[in-house]
């Protein structure tokens, strides 16, 4: 069988090397691209001495001809708003592209304006709606078809696929959601910054952009169409309806988010309920595990696969499910979850190449 | 003049150890005996190598009469449950005791034996009605003339103080409250376990006690008392109506907790006037340090200090305030506010010997 | 084409575990029997959650006739001494063994005795001579054909292959070699102990069994033997003419060992001469990558691979040389390492199923 | 009394804050001026959060008037070859300087030259001999009468306490010496790198510099001193007969340093006769701890200490003595020790302050 043809732009930051590390791998793609503007003519095992003896490949500059002739697939591991202006130009070209940027993530451009701070053109506008949000325990037949997915954000999807179940089957509030969320550093890229710096970070804890977190208008626009069943390619008004209150925490680990979110239970419910939506929801999901109470996730139990485990404990005194859900950030969270993208839109087993 | 004799039975315990610490540099304060069932008869430095050449002084058994005459104040740093027993005896013999167990800081008998699991004698619970919760920054007065102090709990001290002055001025709603903690390790003392394996606990991250952590009607008993001002020496069931929902993580560092608490503002209020009543409630207390917005407390800037560092960010549009409370669990949280105690049932400067 | 069927004895141990991830994605191995003496009759998930959905596989008690009946070859990671039982009952049913303990490593029975404080009994002799030294770089062809191999320490491993072709070619003295090497923790297994609890072992370091670690004869048996181009399958006195000062220290990390060695360079050489015996030396061994000066290993370049990675530098200043040689110590130090035997011993490509 | 007047030069850096927070504590010193080029105009708590309520002290741009006026003592805590200027220049206003670089520890200018890179003029070349080597377990009559006292590096701490009595007594050889080193990350300072960068350096371990560390010349010059009895503040070629190979490794924690020497034993000798020398040799020092076998030091013995711990072990195979020592790297190798220089140089106590 004839591989697909794989390129990755941004292919030494930390989400572009897990890419890497995975598609070398994988059986039925073949790499051919590998593109690093700061590293570019070096071999990338200059840059990474963990590909000695394993990747040959010399890392060039963007050059949107070659890219393009030569891959039938290309991933963008760009930092937020440069995928703005790659992405359009490579679709044009004819080839599909897996965005593990946040630039397609949002339908309403206003919104994403709003929180992006970047004007958008009128390409742009247009792709956010064709653009097919990459989670595919939710939007599995649109990714099938889709020549632009935007990779959801390693935030979004422990959070989103931890609580849409309930929020599907209407058992909790929409209202009042409370996430707390705690991710490895890797989370925060390979940038140096003091707040990164290893005796900074060691022994420490810390939230972050309590307020504001770009990560907020993509969980809510996801959880509001799967509470209120709205079309996601619609811009409709209602779809932004639930509000979150959600703050990210900087964990001294290098890789792993735990969520842990608070919601209202709409009447009494006992764990087997509870389960079973969990269940019917995800049966057909092979990256997601469920855990029966008392047992919850651990993020040890995730690092270095592409699950999404999940369980939750309620709290009757207070009418409340607390949801515990836990990923890999550079896998489940990034690109991991690219790959499972890119397999279920060429055809190949979801799991292929992703299943340690 | 002349000095405080001490005696701190469990001194080998992470907190008794931190205790021992403080206490053999403070200026006014003689350590007598240091007691521990687990080291008895070896010097404190075969134990800890860390007391080599600092501290020469053999662990005895505990012996009533022997610590009781040559003792003016002791510490009992013992497992929960154990206190029970050995602090009325010190009592009637005339010393006065800071208790670090959990046994004496519930006002209400019910609500000790329920979340405890412990049936309690006529004298403990007489003795729950006296004992003073030892939480300076609130029970001053009362602590200054104390014969039994209460230490309180390390997360109960992070959550009370991080929230107290808004429940106090009722600028949030006494619903709906969330506390999110993160404890690093040493909170879980020197008891070998499986979770507590390096191992396994090293790059891990996760939530214990979902539901039912024992800390947790100590912070509803304070926080309601705060709220309605209630007279914290009765049993009065209005006392217990704040439930919070209380989720401790554990953090792969040695020492530190931070808890995120979400409570819902009453009516709209500007970082300013937020800013005003936590200044207004810990103007006197010199081991409060209140963090201006966007500024938010880190663990590592409370680590070996006996400092409670506090921020708060505003979430307008949830109509949210979230406070960020920091402190080191074995000072601020343990053995710092011991000494605190003591300082302040002694007469003493509240920060002799417990300024680092 | 028909799968070789295995069993792995000792299967929840820290090494047991990482068998067990490589071979339940083995191609051309069948996972037949997981025994564990302190977990049968569970399911390996409810051991290790990690399995959750992966392996449901029940663990079940050491039963010869049951393990020796289904499998082709068996793994015994059992504590040192335990094997010494199990593994010639095992031979005599016909089942060809890699054993990961000490057992079986050391040539002399003397030695042995003397090192390991265990008396042998005859059975035990004569297998001492029988079995294979697991180091394919080294005994490629005997593996080929063994019965039994003893698969390497995880010290011995990063020694052994980091300084062989210097002893090799007599490129360095035989006498004053000195080891310092450093482990991540998972080294020191599963069994609960203070050194290894989290708020001991964290932001720590230090060195253990200065003198006498048991690692020591098998590196000094492997050293003297490529040194004088000894037969290893006789005891020959000779064979244990190099002796080295060996340190092990404790890592405050999960996985990984670095081994720095210092060696007197038999009169002067440059780089050039020293990366041309070592290529030589490993043109034909898949898991082993030589690093040109100045580049040098780090533990992170092998954290989950089965490679061992090799540096030096030449310091002229003192006519030293020193080797640096890192490796991941469940990997090629334990279990990688094992399946690697195996694989060589079934006939399969030395790299299936362990070239993560 | 009248308080010794104090400024820091380079008090944003890590061992710059240390010293701070020593010198704010000091009963018998006054902080005058706090020097940062980096950060002036603001704040010590605005930099250092840590500091709020408890220092409240501008940082200011070096001014040679206004810092030598009013102060006593100055502690420059630069960068190398950046003190080499400023120091002449106080040193002539009359202020005492306890210089925190390497710029004045190599009394050979030759050797400093060489070492360093950097061309001396004729003053800093006077100065060099002028100066003394801050250790005062070794120059403790020096040091009371000195001007200039060129505090030692953190590894040359660690080594020369560690094996000085041994050469002292001349109980090893002076060839073959083996230094190999582990240092925490705040021994590299604040400068982000990649190699700092927390995903990097976490789970990570490895050596650098591993030929030509800076600190050898140093090592070289006091252990040929001690050995053949030499004057140090002439410029003898025989003072650096003495050649160690010396290794530096990179540990992921914030702060300690271990050594592991190897050394030569001249003759077979006892547990009890190195004690005994050990012992003697530092009678007087209160910062030196000398563990009895089989006990040793580990790091954590000393974070937070102005110690110096130091074990050994006999390898009588092998006729060689290993010797353990640990120290804090920012405190015994930084500001720790530059505290006790000053309490000597001053007539205080030489535990005065940095007694934790």
């Amino acid at each position: 069988m004839k591989k697909i043809k794989i390129s990755v732009i941004g292919s030494t930051g930390y989400a572009g090397k897990e890419l890497v590390k995975i598609l070398m791998n994988h059986q039925k793609m073949e790499l051919v691209h590998l593109v690093s503007s700061s590293h570019a003519g070096k071999n990338i095992a200059e840059v990474f001495p963990e590909f000695l003896n394993k990747l040959d490949k010399k890392l060039i500059n963007f050059n949107l001809d070659v890219v393009s002739k030569y891959s039938d697939i290309v991933f963008t591991a760009l930092p937020h708003t440069v995928s703005m202006d790659a992405v359009p130009e490579l679709l044009k070209k004819g080839v599909k592209v897996v965005d593990l940027s946040a630039d397609y993530r949002i339908k309403d451009s206003a919104v994403y304006q709003e929180w992006y701070k970047k004007e958008l053109n009128q390409i742009s506008k247009e792709l956010l709606l064709e653009a097919v949000y990459g989670l595919p325990e939710i939007y599995l037949d649109k990714i099938k078809d889709a020549s632009l997915v935007a990779n959801p954000g390693c935030y979004p999807t422990s959070v989103i696929l931890g609580i849409a179940p309930l929020l599907k089957y209407h058992f909790v509030e929409p209202e009042g959601i409370i996430i707390d969320s705690k991710s490895g550093t890797s989370g925060a890229g390979r940038k140096l910054s003091f707040g990164l710096h290893f005796s900074e970070c060691n022994e420490n804890f810390k939230a972050y952009k309590v307020v504001g977190h770009n990560h907020t208008p993509e969980v809510e626009q996801e959880l509001s169409s799967i509470y209120f069943g709205g079309d996601d390619n619609k811009q409709k008004q209602q779809e932004t309806e639930i509000k979150v209150s959600f703050t990210p925490h900087l964990l001294p680990i290098d890789r792993g988010i735990l969520s842990t979110c608070y919601l209202s239970l709409k009447g009494s419910k006992e764990d087997g309920e509870i389960l079973e939506v969990y269940q019917k929801f995800y049966e057909r999901a092979p990256f997601v595990r469920i855990f029966e109470p008392p047992n919850l996730p651990e993020i040890k139990f995730v690092t270095g696969t592409n699950y999404c485990d999940i369980g939750f404990s309620i709290d009757k005194r207070v009418g409340k499910i607390k949801v515990i859900s836990t990923i890999d950030n550079l896998l489940k969270g990034a690109a991991g979850q690219a790959v499972q993208n890119m397999n279920i839109m060429s055809g190949f087993l979801e799991t292929e190449g992703i299943n340690f």
